[in-house]
Parts: structure tokens; sequence; C-alpha cells
């Protein structure tokens, strides 16, 4: 209960990626260095895909390099194959995220190749990173671990064995992501049980989208395992382009308060978090945004000192 | 995990209350119909309290007289008092919901009375039911039983005192509210499971609100200890006139899509639930609705069969 728990603030690359428009650098920076004050401690700035791709992300090298010098935060980046790792290790941050997807129809949309052919470039990206000397950590991210918009139902069997590929393969943690909204409380319980089984300590990462509402759920039936690290959009933004419906990861301070108001230390300041949240919606006036807690405010049980405090 | 689920629909008292429109009787006769036809088997239409007050709540003795007509329909209404009591059994309902709130200053700002005198009311009504030789089943539901919007925090110790008396007065059944949207997984898991202790099978309720964001997080967590009743509005419409800031219920068709996909029976037709929302979202346009899943459709996991039952 007093463990610590990790929000990965993933807006500005799961989020912006699916946003048309451009945010500016200059505005990027701004959402890092305000973060950081708000506590957050690890934050993933962008992806090291090809600009012509993603044109919003082409930034990603200048955003690293400054949040670098922002002590204590853990600098994560997304790269799809070996020549976005080769620019993550240049780049210095601490952590790149490769996503492999079990639903075969969705990782030949997203990257082109078979669950099977990412394996094999993430043994070559070990080998890259091992080679340059780099202490960049490796994260794979199982997307549509609990199903899929294109091919539907994703064999639990099949993500489990993908999971042993990649644990073989090198990599330093892993994650499992619902990115399509498909998962509920009882099927995060049962593959997390089964994957923590697999990769023990290495499992570590939860990431949800709250496409039907059960996101903070997910949350919990995750961390009521022992996951202590999620990944987070501010105002929950956030989708997969290439998963038709797909919309809203879970929302930052939404989750920062689930755990506040239980008593899990987080690290985050709401007031400072609203305060970013209500910047980035007038950046991206226009967008559907999500999240409660930013309307409703912190209950005024959090706002006031409890009664035994002031009896003491 | 295979015990059925009920979902009383209560979005045509609470919902309805907390709007300042006037639904006609013929729209909410529909309603009723529509949501019996959509497997609903519990429904609050109204409340029997001075239409001076609510009076968008007036015909609530016509509606329970249809409501009795349909097959397998439980129907609720909310009293407020002995008078209010006196009316429901005369209408032939078969539950009365009294509201109690532990938190002093909402009872007095709610039913100017404070939570002592609301148990001799009780008391009261519970003679007059028998007296009437009515089976009309007393339910009593403890609004802000996690916090209070008006007093801050409340003691969950008074909450259990609270229960204590009212079990003593007679009622058949109790709930535990959160009115405020002030409840967390936690607080949930803790006050439930003392509350188990006390009443037993007779605390048959959860009412969550989704202010913030946690509703079917907290819904979760009470159905883990047992609780098998939830109160839901279609649309996630609802509040308390007299709780700033207390806005919509969990809603009801992502509460029955929660429990579908985690295959817990709960004999609602998403269709016909959704095709009924749309209604309700006409009568109330201009109206702030909440609810994901009519947005977003069900996963096509479960629009098709599985993959086992294909080649079985």
């Amino acid at each position: 209960m007093n463990t610590p728990v990790i929000l990965r603030e993933v807006g500005l690359r799961d989020g912006l990626q699916s946003i048309q428009r451009t945010v500016s650098t200059e505005r990027k920076l701004e959402w890092i260095r305000d973060a950081h004050a708000a506590g957050q401690r690890e934050i993933e700035v962008g992806s090291f895909v090809p600009p012509r791709l993603l044109p919003q992300l082409a930034d990603t090298a200048e955003l690293v390099a400054f949040a670098r010098t922002l002590p204590g935060l853990t600098t994560s980046v997304l790269v799809p194959n070996l020549r976005g790792a080769e620019r993550a290790i240049e780049s210095g941050a601490d952590l790149m995220l490769l996503p492999l997807s079990a639903s075969h129809a969705h990782s030949l949309a997203n990257l082109r190749k078979t669950p099977d052919e990412v394996v094999q470039e993430i043994g070559r990206i070990r080998a890259a990173r091992d080679a340059s000397g780099s202490r960049c950590l490796i994260e794979v991210g199982f997307s549509t671990a609990f199903g899929c918009t294109l091919q539907g139902r994703v064999d639990p069997d099949e993500v489990l064995r993908l999971l042993q590929a990649v644990l073989d393969a090198g990599v330093d943690r892993v994650g499992l992501a619902d990115t399509v909204g498909y998962a509920d409380p009882r099927m995060v319980s049962e593959l997390f049980e089964r994957a923590l089984r697999v990769a023990g300590e290495r499992l570590a990462c939860a990431h949800f989208h709250d496409t039907r509402g059960l996101g903070i759920a997910n949350v919990m039936a995750a961390w009521e395992l022992g996951i202590t690290r999620f990944d987070a959009c501010l105002a929950g933004i956030g989708g997969c382009p290439h998963a038709p419906g797909a919309s809203g990861n879970v929302a930052t301070e939404d989750l920062a308060y689930l755990f506040a108001s239980m008593g899990v230390p987080t690290g985050q300041d709401f007031d400072q978090l609203i305060a970013l949240r209500a910047k980035v919606a007038q950046w991206l006036e226009g967008e559907t945004l999500h999240g409660s807690l930013w309307r409703a405010g912190l209950p005024r049980t959090m706002r006031e000192p409890q009664r035994e405090t002031e009896t003491a």
C-alpha cells in the first residue's frame, strides 16, 4: 500500500501522435518542464519514427536533450525498429519502448512486421545497445494484449508465448497494454497473473485506454497484483492511428487522484497538474479531451486536514 | 462469478430530480416500458416527496401503477418520511427507499432532520407498513457514507452506528451510497467489509456517483466483497440537489458492459439499452450526459463468436 506508484506521462507521445495538429517544440518543452515541476518523474517525450509518418513528433531528439537536464527524470521514447533504437541510444534517452502487437493483423498494420519478426528486431536492438555501451533500458509494450479492433480476439497463450520470446531476446522490461479499450478487470487479473509467472519483476508496466469507461478499474486490477507503474496521458488524450475507434488513455490527473485518495504516493501535485492540463487544453483547443477530476476538483476531504490531525 | 447482478435503474428518480425540466408522464412510461424490455428488472420510478419540492416527480403514483403491470419488475420508490411511506404503501410499490445521511449537515439540509430523528421516523414507517399489511420492502440508503460536500469527512464509525440503529428499527435492507463522488476503491472495501459484519445479507445495495472517475472502480470493489445489486442511471445522469458539485451516477449501460464482459449475468440487452439512451438523450437535449459505451460501442470480441465456439 505504501509502495510508490509511477505514472509515466505518455501524452507527448501517445497523446500527440493521435492528433493531427503539431504542437510547437517550445510548448512541448513547457509541458515537460511543468510536468516535472508537478512531480512527474517519468515522461515519454516522443517517438523516433520517420518524420514523414508522424511529423508532429519530429522534434523528439531535442525534447530528450532538454528532459535529460531535469533532475530525477526518466526520459522515455518510443522506437518502432532498430533505426529508431539507434537514434534513441544516440539521444541519451533513459528508456526505449518498443511496441509489439500480439495481434498479427495489428502488427502488420502498425509495424509492417509479424510479431515474430519484431522479436527478431528486438534481438538486434539488444545487440546494438550492448555494442554501443549505452545503458538505455529496453522495454517492450504489448499493445492489443486484450483484443484488437482489426483482428478481434487475441489469444492470451500467444501473448504469453511472445512475452517469453522477448524476455529470451534480452529486454529489460515488459508491459501489457490495452490500446483499444477491450479489457475488463477480470481479463486484466487473469492475464497479468499469468504474465507475472512468466516475467516476474520484469513485468513492470500497465497501459490502459478508457475507451469504454473501464480504464481506472483495469488499473486497480493490475495494481492489486503488484504492478506499480502505469502509463497515463494528461487530459486523457491518446489513441492509436491504426486501431480505429481507440481513443483516450487513462487520464494522468485522475490516476494521480485515485492513488492519492487511497494513500499511495505518486509524488504528483494536483494544482500544478490541473494548471498544466489547462495549458494543454488551450494548445489542443477543439480536440476531444477526457478526465473527470479537472471538472469536479478534489474532494473537500482531501483539501482539509483530517479531524484526527486537528485534535492530535 | 456466475451470481447475477441486479442493476437498479434510478435514472427516473435520482437522474430526473437533479434536472430542472419536467419529462412528461408519457415519456416516463415509455422509458419504463423500454427499460423493462431491455431486461431491467428493478426500476426506481420516482419519489413520494411533496410535489412543490420536486414537481418533476409528481406523477410517481401513476408510474408505479404502470410499472406494477410489467412481469417480473421490482418497482422501487424513494420516500423521505412517514407521509411518503404511506403513499408508497398505498401505491403498491414493491420497495421503498429511505435516504439517511450519516453527515449531520447533509441530513439537516436534505431532510431537515438529524440522522437519529430519521432513525426514529424509520421505526414509525416500519410500524405503519406492518399495520397496513403491506409487503413493501423497506430499504435505507446511506447517502454521503464516504464524505459530504457540506460537512467534509463522515466518520465510518458513525455510519456503522446508524447502520445498526436502522437494522434495529426493522428495515429489510440497507445500502451504502457515495452521492458526492468522494469514495475510492480502498474506502469502499474498508467500509463495506465493516458494514457487512454488521448487516450481513441485509447490506444489499451500493450506489456510486462517477464525479471523479472512480465510479466503476468503486463498483468493482463492492462487487468483490459479494455485493450484487447496484444503482445506476442510464446516460449517467443524476446528482443531489443539496450536495453542490455532485453529479453523475455510474451509467447503467457502462455497468451492464462491465459485468457482461466479465461473464457476470445482468439480463440487459445492449442494443435496446443504447436505443433507449438515445431516446432519453433526445428528451433531455441540452443536459450534460455521461457514459462511455454508447460512443465506442461494444468491443468486436463481444459481437463475434469466440474462436473456440467457431471450431467447437
